[in-house]
């Protein structure tokens, strides 16, 4: 099995917008870690989940965001590859990029770097576009072309 | 510190009905244990969940009970005394017991025991009943009278 | 995006044993729900460890049996793909299949089917085998080999 | 139930040192709500860790700290009381205070505050000291009593 690092989950036009990244500090809490002293690899979610919080936050994509505009995002494909573990009170850093697409779909690539800047994780989570009576949006809703227009403004970097 | 054991958190009247009591099987998850090999501390609300959840199936307190009723249950009180560790993939039993009381309230108590029948934890949570508004119910509602009138029946042992 | 439902997630060559496959009956707790009352994406790796530890107490290959022969196995890939939600106090079932790999790796697939025998999600755990001191193992290790030998023998059937 | 919100949880002599406090900011996650959208009651331990580790690492109390010592300091008590819900998204402050006490144990009060100023929930959790092996500290450890021997001389405040 090659363990490629440097990996790009998604394949984008060679003229998108590159990506917004937001990063976020967090440290391996007691309650995460296992018997061999190291975070458990089903915790990850919720580290994934502190990027993709930040990244809501920034790019008008938040769950208030979503709640207002009568969609939801559900999570359908999540991938996680492990590279270095993540060890008791370590500190690390937690980097989340929207990346460009132009469906009713959020492609989301993450980075886990740890405090020495090695590789730990890197992995990514795509949501389909839902409108509120479970139905999939055809095309993409307001509140993602809205983000673009911002994006392609340069208004996020 | 007297460490007692055969405590009882609940004080009921001498001719309160006997508490009703239900018991589930479980058993200690390696995402549940610490870098001690034992389960943490914090991981016990979710065992104590499992047992909560089989005696409101058994008592009409489920939380489609609750829904359909338009009421909510929020536990305002939880207390735990941890006696002996749980291990890595031991089995072990939930008891969780609901005590009597008439008003808009629900006392519970939780025994963990282990697979060589000693005595893992023990504790209790508290619920208030209010309505979907968020106001406290002022009288014991049909809900839970009619519960107490099923239990004074021995429909429930 | 083609979602393709019926995936094998790794390829085995046509003459290698059948996949070994364990079912575990489970249900969605309240702490498991979201604010939609659908489990969570974070915590389906939770449900997918006990299709693990199951499959792991069935083929010798349990966490007491890893530290036994002083090995370890990190999990260094996980994917989820995600179908249908699964909803508050649903009943469903875990399937877990050790699939036949010659190498110092144990790649496992898993299916979560709703009451209604809908697919709720498919994904996949690869580990690799590693010394206590960290170093991969170079070969499959005794104890992979011995689940293989029993394996081919139609133990575990 | 008289719900008493400005409640000390441990009795100290008149002339103890006060206790020492530390603040920790958080954030409610997603994965921390239940379908009413509020922070699940058995997510709380997770929130007292938080300010618990920054206590540890403040007083030479740590983990680590504990493990180079040869101790343990499993909890043996937790109680929490809850007020006010915390909602989806809410920045809150955790405050977690160690209360002066003389024996081979260690008190501590949590309060969490929401971003109001409202007391969401307060609560404790006792550890006591425990050798490797298992076995009881009949006395105070050297690690607490340097504890205590700093605290008296005002290095934490």
């Amino acid at each position: 099995m090659a363990r490629r690092k440097n990996k790009t989950y998604f394949k984008t036009e060679a003229d998108a917008p590159a990506p917004i990244t937001v990063s976020v500090k967090s440290r391996v809490r007691f309650s995460d870690v296992d018997p061999m002293g190291v975070a458990w690899h089903g915790r990850y979610p919720l580290y994934f989940e502190e990027g993709f919080a930040a990244l809501g936050r920034l790019c008008g994509l938040s769950y208030t965001d979503f709640f207002h505009a009568k969609l939801m995002a559900p999570i359908v494909e999540l991938h996680i590859d492990y590279f270095e573990s993540l060890y008791l009170d370590e500190e690390f850093t937690i980097q989340a990029s929207l990346v460009w697409h132009e469906g009713a779909r959020i492609n989301i690539e993450y980075r886990l770097i740890k405090a020495n800047g090695a590789l730990a994780c890197s992995g990514y989570t795509v949501e389909l576009l839902v409108e509120r009576n479970g139905e999939p949006c055809m095309a993409s809703p307001p509140l993602l072309n809205e983000c673009r227009r911002r994006w392609k403004n340069g208004e996020f970097h």
